[in-house]
């Protein structure tokens, strides 16, 4: 086999057969097949897309490229959520323990925060003492006792996707429904996970800007799931303003507790308990959404769910009181408020440009190498919609040091809009697509 | 600049300014740029096209990545022809006499055999000692005195397209009509011609297969070598049977001295006069076609060109003499002959099948570094549209070696086909473009 024949046969429009998916992905992980090559395949997946055959077969070559997390011995059912990335969405630190008080078992590999996009490693890293690299025996301790844990992924976890990412990055070919679809369910499926959530973010401040390209991913990732054996769910999501109020690291896990205590903001509530009624219809201990939804606000109502969060932040390494004693008080020194311009309604927190200001303060990061910060970020006093007095307290703002504040200043400014009349509410759950 | 955000510009769809292509020649020719986003950035074009604009800028940007040259104290007008390549076409040998005869300085760069396509430098060399490795001084000392000399690309001349096109031919992108543009009107205004006529053949023996291809070819070199100036005609010609009735090295040098004669083959010589007339008209020194034919004829008829290609024989280092009493003779010991399965008309002598066998044979390569043979090729005896008795001989067949000919023949038989009655005849010359 030529990789040339096999690039000239998608640039014209053809399906690729699994023995040729595999001679790339397997010449490109083995180092024989030339970058290249590989780059001019991935342009040409571009313009041309995948089958939903081809698709499933990349997701399972890639998948196969590395280590598969072995659960076995484990009760199941394994169930995860994934979320395509945005601003203030720290819905995974109350979804695990969540669910898991319900039942589930959530072997939760998460990321970190990259260009305008939070991470959930680096809130719970926020948490003092709490490591998120932790061993195969350390991740099954978790998943038995508290029925969930959080880690990294390892490095032989989808080493295929690891290579091609780096190489979309810098090749302009990241955006494509293919390609994201078998990087994304290639990584969840080798955690082991037998049902999947996907939370599709959509809107300006997500990497999917329309609902067309949203639903495509969504869609592509039920259909590929499911082709793989897997019971999958996505769930369109708004991401025009950050999720919560609170938005950064430690500020993240801080609003993560009132969550658990059942008092975070709507949204942010709405959503968690949608996504977590969606893992346990998924995971089969719910009959459908309603019964699921009423077993989550149990699980918050009843404490199982924050028990069960306090039990992991000690188990993984970190310092739990000292956590709850940081709480409300964890700040950088270097801050600024910003005040209502006007009276009237707060029209818009513009996500993408909260999230890019966040890169600048600490919060996330340009560069994988950069280093993020605890004690930074956003914390607002206002949600779009809410009403404002000319002067009063929007937001306040905490940076890494003074430069990272003069840098992120206008964008926050830029950020916020106001209304003469009552902006209307935006629904946070867009559209719900499963292949039960 | 970043090379990504000028990848996923053209693969959007837009315009790439003069800057961010001489970013890209510039960087990749440096090494400074990596081969997989140049890749990335091929494949997008291959897909996304360029304007007039772009490309007549990556061709002069192409053109500057190397030495020019330098004709000055000659006088012109300097004109070339230039095909895209097909089986049998030893046009150049003849033409370049022809017109240097009529008064245009030949400034002639050739290349060499590569797939199923004949190379002028191999045919040339098969002229005991021959030399196709001029310096400049030795150039230009043939273009004085002859009127042509012919020559090979130094490694100075257009570096760009070299890499360019190695890169090209393992990652799928050479079928692009701008990238294949930029890549021969680079080469050939470097080489100092001022007026181009283009012979883009066409048909399944050629690269451009359809006329719709061919026709896209062929306008774009006239409007992109317009925009740079030069003098340009694309004449769109039929590469169905082989061309003329030798195929091979010595072969066809055999068959250029016959058209010399003023006695080759009809579709040789039709082609021959066409190109030739163009390329006065091009070079100013004809007013139309008419004339231009007229001169050319003239050329052949007095001797004028014969004379003008022995002198440059031997001012090339070639054995005159040698090559006079090889004529007729310099054949290799293994053949075979192919007769007629039956009786009727020759309906179709397949161009392509005819190459690839020719490739077996030692005419041509498959790598640039394999061997080619001077004494092997076809002769035929017969074209498509003659008729032909059962057992009548079709043609004869050389090869290297036994092996070679036995790879050949299945090849060379089904490269036949027989008709009852006689097939309509088809036109060499298909379409004419000029801006002139």
């Amino acid at each position: 086999m030529r990789a040339v024949d096999v690039i000239l046969k998608k640039r014209s429009g053809q399906e690729l057969g699994r023995e040729e998916l595999a001679f790339l992905v397997s010449g490109y992980v083995s180092g024989e097949l030339p970058e290249y090559q590989v780059s001019a395949w991935l342009m040409a997946v571009c313009f041309r897309g995948m089958t939903a055959r081809e698709t499933a077969d990349l997701t399972e070559l890639m998948l196969r490229s590395g280590d598969v997390m072995n659960l076995a011995g484990i009760a199941g059912p394994f169930v995860d959520k994934h979320s395509t990335g945005g601003v203030g969405d720290k819905v995974s630190l109350v979804l695990a323990p969540m669910v898991a008080a319900c039942g589930l078992r959530v072997p939760m590999m998460s990321g970190r925060a990259l260009g305008h996009t939070g991470g959930t490693l680096d809130k719970l890293e926020s948490i003092p003492g709490y490591r998120t690299d932790l061993d195969e025996a350390a991740f099954r301790a978790g998943l038995e006792a508290e029925g969930f844990a959080m880690t990294g992924q390892t490095a032989r976890i989808v080493p295929a996707d690891k290579k091609l990412y780096a190489l979309r990055d810098v090749t302009g070919t990241v955006e494509s429904v293919p390609l994201i679809t078998a990087s994304i369910l290639s990584k969840k499926v080798a955690e082991g996970a037998e049902a999947l959530v996907f939370d599709v973010k959509c809107g300006p401040g997500a990497f999917m800007k329309t609902r067309e390209e949203a639903r495509a991913l969504a869609d592509s990732l039920v259909r590929t799931g499911k082709a793989m054996g897997k019971r999958i769910v996505g769930v369109i999501t708004d991401m025009t303003e950050p999720l919560g109020l609170k938005s950064g690291n430690f500020l993240e896990v801080e609003e993560s507790l009132d969550c658990l205590e059942g008092r975070g903001p709507a949204d942010l509530m709405e959503l968690t308990y949608r996504l977590g009624a969606w893992m346990l219809v998924a995971g089969g201990v719910a009959e459908g959404v309603a019964e699921g939804e009423a077993a989550c606000r149990a699980a918050i109502g009843s404490g199982a769910a924050l028990r069960l969060f306090m039990a992991n932040v000690r188990r993984q390494g970190g310092d739990a009181e000292k956590m709850l004693k940081l709480r409300g008080s964890y700040r950088s020194k270097h801050s600024f408020e910003l005040r209502a311009s006007r009276a009237g309604w707060l029209a818009g927190i513009e996500a993408y440009k909260i999230g890019v200001a966040g890169v600048y303060l600490g919060v996330g990061r340009d560069k994988t190498t950069d280093p993020v910060y605890p004690d930074v970020g956003f914390v607002f006093d206002k949600k779009v919609g809410d009403p404002v007095a000319a002067g009063e307290r929007i937001c306040a703002v905490y940076g890494k040091d003074g430069p990272s504040l003069a840098a992120a200043r206008p964008l926050v400014e830029a950020s916020l809009s106001y209304a003469d009349s009552r902006p209307e509410r935006r629904p946070i759950v867009l559209e719900e697509i499963s292949a039960l």
